[in-house]
Formats: structure tokens, C-alpha cells, sequence
């Protein structure tokens, strides 16, 4: 049994959510572990973590979209608004997402559906660069 | 330390709240693991996974009746509509509930609270079989 | 490779979220673990865990008031009142946020980033005792 960990960095431009399974899937197999459980962890709490549909754009569309309108950006509604009005909404839209996602290793490879894909949600408005920290434990 | 992984298949005939607890503890038993680490992964983008009460059938009922509400089916409002009326909602249910859970492993048993049961949440309308990959590691 | 595991108590007194990081990082700091996977599992179904900013007050008072707002109290709306008009939203709250954290721990400290605390979302009015088993693996 052993162990790896990596640090990936992921430049973002705007709101929305990109793919970041190739990223995942390109350190995994440089990892030589058949069979294991990964962990990707986001260090921040304006941007979140997300198994969703890859096949048809569309979803991701109305999922930016559906978040938009169930945790709003609203001036004056909430008290914490130092970095503008899409700083409290990123908090409530991690809140409803995840932080971390766990996503078992066999015969090499993260055992993902047919159609889903590891996605970074990124909620503010101006590019960042946020770091994920991936554990592989396993043999 | 040992690892083990096994694919549960459950048949769901519609949308709502399928208690799973007893399939995973029958697997569980069989592994003879005293202490570790056991993670659920629903490999589906249409489904999801949850830890509730399973007590009062009524949690079940207002559970589904919540989400209903929060990620209504509302045609014409989502541009993904493939599959129908549930097609999108299906997506925004997951997004806002689990793909994965970890739960420790104590003296052989999982550590749940006395009424947390583990279900799997089928978004729906019609009977699906959904793949729920097990991964234990521990010793 | 080695594991441990240990049971938190929390006491807590109202709605709200509280901090408990320093109560896991002290535990955490007594296993000598350099590389691990530390998770916290929550053994309730009306209290559950958040990762969230913890510099500014405001974003807690904002996140408490946003999830009073999107799963209310409301007698009457709900099948499951029980135990009070704050029984059934706690599920609902729950089922939002999340019931287990898995966290890397590199170098011997959890990998949380600059701004992100660990907490505990109690969701009932009354005082309860709260517990989180936490399990580590890792070397």
C-alpha cells in the first residue's frame, strides 16, 4: 500500500465550470496504481468541485445558469460583500456544491461513469488560479 | 491494510428516496474489515446519493417534495431537454446532493448514527439500474 | 501505513455554524501522521459540515440567514413536524450541505487553504451534543 499527492493548478478566466478530468486522469496514470481511492480537495471557498454530465454542453449551461438564480447576486442583501456583489454569492454556491470529491481507483482508472466528468466551479467573476490537491492512496 | 472494491446494481422503478443501507452492510460484513474507510460512488449524473433519517417515512416524503420544488421541472426553461421534463432537473438534484460518501468503519460496522440510513436518490420518472461502485481500505 | 480513529464531541447551543478546526488540527497533531487522508463523518441528520471562510464573521451570518431562506420553517408545509417547526428544515439543510469531509493531510497538517475552516451547521433551535468520528489513514 502507498501513497501519492500532487498539487494541480487550475487557471480560470471567468464564472462557469470547466473540465478538469484529462488533468486528473494524466497524473492518475503516471501513478502506475491499479487499484485505490482518489481525493481531489479545493483549497478555497469561492470555487467548488463538481461530477456533472460531459456530453452535451447544455447542461452546463443551465447548471451556471440554475445556481445564478438559486443563490443570486443581490446588492445590499448580504452583509459581506468586501470583494464586490459576487463575493458572498461564491460562498453560498460552494456551500451547495462540494469541497472535496472522492472517486475510486480500479484497474487503473477512476471508476467515472459513461458520461461524467470532474468539473472546477469557479463563482467569481475575474480569472484566478486555484489549486487542487489530489491524495491517491491504494496499490 | 487491505483494500477491497465491489459494484453494487439497484433497480429503481421511479423518481424518490431508495433506502440502500442493508446491501451495504451485507457486502461490508462479508470483507471482515475491523477498521477503515468505505466510500460510495454513484457513477450517474441522474442520481445521487444521500445519508437520512429512516425513521419516519414522512423525511422521505418532504425530502422529495423539497427538491421538487427547489429544482422543479419547468419545460421550456432549461436549453437540455433530451430525455424529457426530468432530463435537467435529474442534473440539478445531483449537483445539490452527493455522488460520493465516505463513511468510516468501526469494530466491523459503519460508524452511521442511530437513525442516518444511506439512500440512493433516483431523479427519474422512469425504472433505471444504477451502478454503485464500493471501495473499502483498512485493516 | 496505519490508521487511527477518534470520536468529537460537540456541544452546541442554538442554530449556527461552529468552528471546530482547532479541535480536529489538535487531534490531528497528536497521530504524528505526515501524509495522509483525514475524514470527518457527522452521525446526525439535523447537523451536518461545511467548509467555509473563516475570516470575516459576516459570511457565516450570511450563510446561516441564506439556508433559513431557501429551506424555511414552515408549519405546515412539511409531513415530518415531529419534533418542532425546526425538525424537518434540518433534514433539508443537511441534505445541502455535507454529512462527511475528506481532507489530504500533507506534511503532517491538513491541507485546508488560507481562508478555509472547518464547521459544524447545527440546524435545530435546542442545545444538542454533537459527535464526529474522525478517521485517519496514512504514514
Amino acid at each position: 500500500m502507498r501513497q501519492a499527492t500532487h498539487k494541480l493548478s487550475i487557471k480560470t478566466s471567468t464564472r462557469g465550470l470547466k473540465e478538469i478530468t484529462a488533468d486528473v486522469a494524466d497524473w492518475l496514470s503516471g501513478q502506475s496504481m491499479k487499484t485505490g481511492l482518489l481525493t481531489l480537495f479545493c483549497r478555497h471557498t469561492s470555487a467548488s468541485l463538481l461530477i456533472q454530465e460531459n456530453a452535451d454542453p447544455n447542461v452546463r449551461a443551465d447548471l451556471e445558469a440554475y445556481f445564478a438564480h438559486i443563490a443570486p447576486e443581490a446588492p445590499g442583501r448580504y452583509a459581506h460583500e468586501d470583494e464586490g456583489p459576487d463575493d458572498m454569492p461564491s460562498h453560498l454556491r460552494t456551500a451547495l456544491t462540494q469541497t472535496h470529491l472522492s472517486i475510486p481507483v480500479i484497474s487503473g482508472k477512476m471508476a467515472l461513469g459513461t458520461w461524467q466528468g470532474i468539473y472546477l466551479f469557479e463563482h467569481r467573476a475575474r480569472p484566478h488560479t486555484r489549486e487542487i490537491v489530489l491524495h491517491l492512496i491504494g496499490d
